[in-house]
């Protein structure tokens, strides 16, 4: 049996060179790096690195880079953030329907303390139109956050175009959740137009543990979690060395190495689309063909229940994933095919397949060897299929 | 020149141990535990052993322990967490005034959203008086949060008392800050009577990266980032697996080594304390000298500034801090310090040792050979001295 991963959107493996960075950190260089002796010098100037190196990845400056725990912590930052600075301005926000839960979940609290979201739909592809944001926008809206591109179906927004719409008719802040892209596209703040952008690590062959919140020059923008000096004030706790250095490291190869990345899983992801929906009946890829990730399959297989396929592709050895990881356990029907329009039977059978530096063609003829029987045995367990 | 870290404080070394037991999860078993396939099985089940060991070490459940970067995180998403979801029954918190700045500036954040903050505060060597904090109790209290030691001048505080207090005055939920004694002195949440606490995993050989939320069933809290299902839906993002699981084993080897690592540190502490006020004149001992973090030093230097004493130290190989790390760059006076009523300017004068299991009674004849020196050449060179 072959074991293919195919789960590289939940988590992708470490790089062996971000791992063997990360260890000096772990043992010697234990300092607290605010410390005013030469403990804290190493584990200093390595944040600082690390900032340097998340900064050149997306265009940004050093001192615009805040570490976070993951890119949840970082898209919580900004909406709260942004929101509770500038509530004086006004108490709006601007959403689309398709952002993870930790940007969804997060206006909803702003919401439930007083605030006014206004949540923009996708089409069918999952695409965010650029004139419903601008007919979103209002005198008092703060903040537009609008995901670069979705985790479940791969979608990549036009958020330059969004950034024009936004800067031209408002003077709210355009945040992006960049978690699905940052490390794995180009990623250019300036170009994008963004005042805020979420990433992080563990989507780019860096650690768990380390996310990245760029905030522009002259932002407004309140703690997550107040206390201490450290992130110049905005993000208080003892800084996680080991992990911030691997974000660094996994940063700096991404950048160099992002094109033959990307030119690995392209032809994989394209012929393993082709070949799925050319040879399975009643399966249909969800998000737009083109513009997505490129690592990115995404399918729902009619007929069938996601967490089923799940299973049995594990016992052939197939790790995929049904949908957002964070929500995998909760068993609800995803916001996002929902969003998408459709219908909640449907989106049950949906089928993620994220792919990286350690798939190869091998890997994409075995799925096509395996799933097609496990669809034809699931459905033959559906009364629905049969009824069809 | 000897090599001497009493800075235990700011940071421990991870124990080897530890480390050992976190390079599969930055290696081979790199899986998301959320995911339903084999890669997320191993980091899954090792995120809740490493629950259950938190759990053990403070006397809770295993489904009480919430997972977070930091205890500064943990001190937010209680503070934060508690007022907000409880506002409807009331909007008035209290604090000490000598509490780590992630509860102080938590709970101010809180106040400019509309709450009353009483600020119980202390005696001369620290400590709070439970009558006060009884006092301070209203109707419509729905917080205390009391440190159970203060990192800078080492006081216990009487938990167990004030949670008697708070139970029989009040509907008030009491959150201990743990984060100096959690691992280092024996923690127990129902012999402390509380319903929340806070740790980190860095001030007991952990790595830094993990710390926790205890919860006590049936508390009301609100997560302070929203997202997926993570922890129960009360802390989304990614588990920081090798973090947590180091966490996990930092604990199980404090819970075993605790009286064996105090019996070495006790009376290194109280040699050097003895020796500092005996041999120093004008150097005065902070915080209680009894109720004392274990490996805990803290004295105020008259006429010296405490920045330059950490240089001439660490020249010498000695490295030391002048109270908390989280502000040791903001060069304000200490709020602890000016709480007990120390003069801002003796108050300037302040160093900390902070012992550890690397220490030796030579560490403690080292510094003071090189430390008198050091404050004889400072004093000459403050004209405030030479008026005296």
């Amino acid at each position: 049996m072959r074991d293919v991963y195919f789960d590289y959107g939940a988590a992708t493996p470490v790089r062996p060179g971000v791992v063997e960075a990360m260890l000096p950190y772990l043992k010697e260089q234990f300092g607290n790096p605010l410390s005013l002796h030469r403990y804290g010098d190493g584990p200093r100037q390595a944040v600082e690195d690390a900032r340097e190196k998340v900064a050149q990845l997306i265009g940004a400056r050093g001192n615009e880079i805040y570490f976070t725990a993951s890119g949840s912590e970082a898209n919580n930052m900004a909406v709260k953030g942004v929101a509770l600075m500038n509530e004086k301005k006004g108490k709006h926000l601007v959403v689309s329907a398709v952002e993870h839960l930790s940007v969804i979940n997060a206006a909803q609290t702003m919401e439930k303390m007083g605030f006014e979201v206004t949540r923009v739909p996708v089409d069918k592809y999952g695409l965010v139109d650029p004139g419903d944001v601008e007919n979103a926008l209002r005198d008092d809206t703060t903040l537009v956050s609008i995901m670069h591109a979705n985790s479940e179906v791969g979608t990549i927004q036009p958020i330059a175009e969004i950034g024009r719409v936004v800067k031209a008719k408002s003077k709210a802040y355009l945040h992006t959740d960049a978690v699905a892209t940052a490390g794995n596209l180009p990623v250019d703040v300036k170009e994008l137009g963004v005042g805020l952008l979420s990433l992080a690590g563990n989507q780019f062959y860096g650690p768990k543990g380390a996310g990245a919140l760029y905030v522009k020059r002259a932002t407004r923008i309140m703690p997550l979690i107040d206390g201490g000096v450290q992130e110049a004030g905005r993000r208080a706790g003892t800084e996680n060395v080991p992990a911030i250095v691997g974000l660094g490291v996994a940063a700096e190869l991404a950048a160099s190495e992002m094109e033959q990345r990307r030119a690995h899983v392209l032809p994989l992801r394209d012929r393993l689309i082709e070949r799925l929906t050319g040879e399975i009946d009643h399966l249909y890829l969800t998000g737009h063909a083109t513009k997505r990730l490129p690592g990115h399959v995404s399918v729902v297989v009619e007929y069938i229940e996601g967490e089923a396929m799940l299973l049995l592709l594990n016992m052939q050895g197939i790790a995929a994933s049904s949908g957002s990881t964070c929500t995998s356990r909760a068993l609800k029907a995803s916001h996002v095919l929902t969003a998408m329009g459709f219908d909640p039977g449907l989106a049950n059978g949906s089928l993620l397949l994220t792919l990286g530096s350690g798939n190869s063609a091998e890997d994409v003829d075995y799925l096509m060897e395996v799933f097609p029987p496990i669809v034809d045995r699931l459905r033959q367990m559906s009364p629905l299929y049969k009824a069809d």
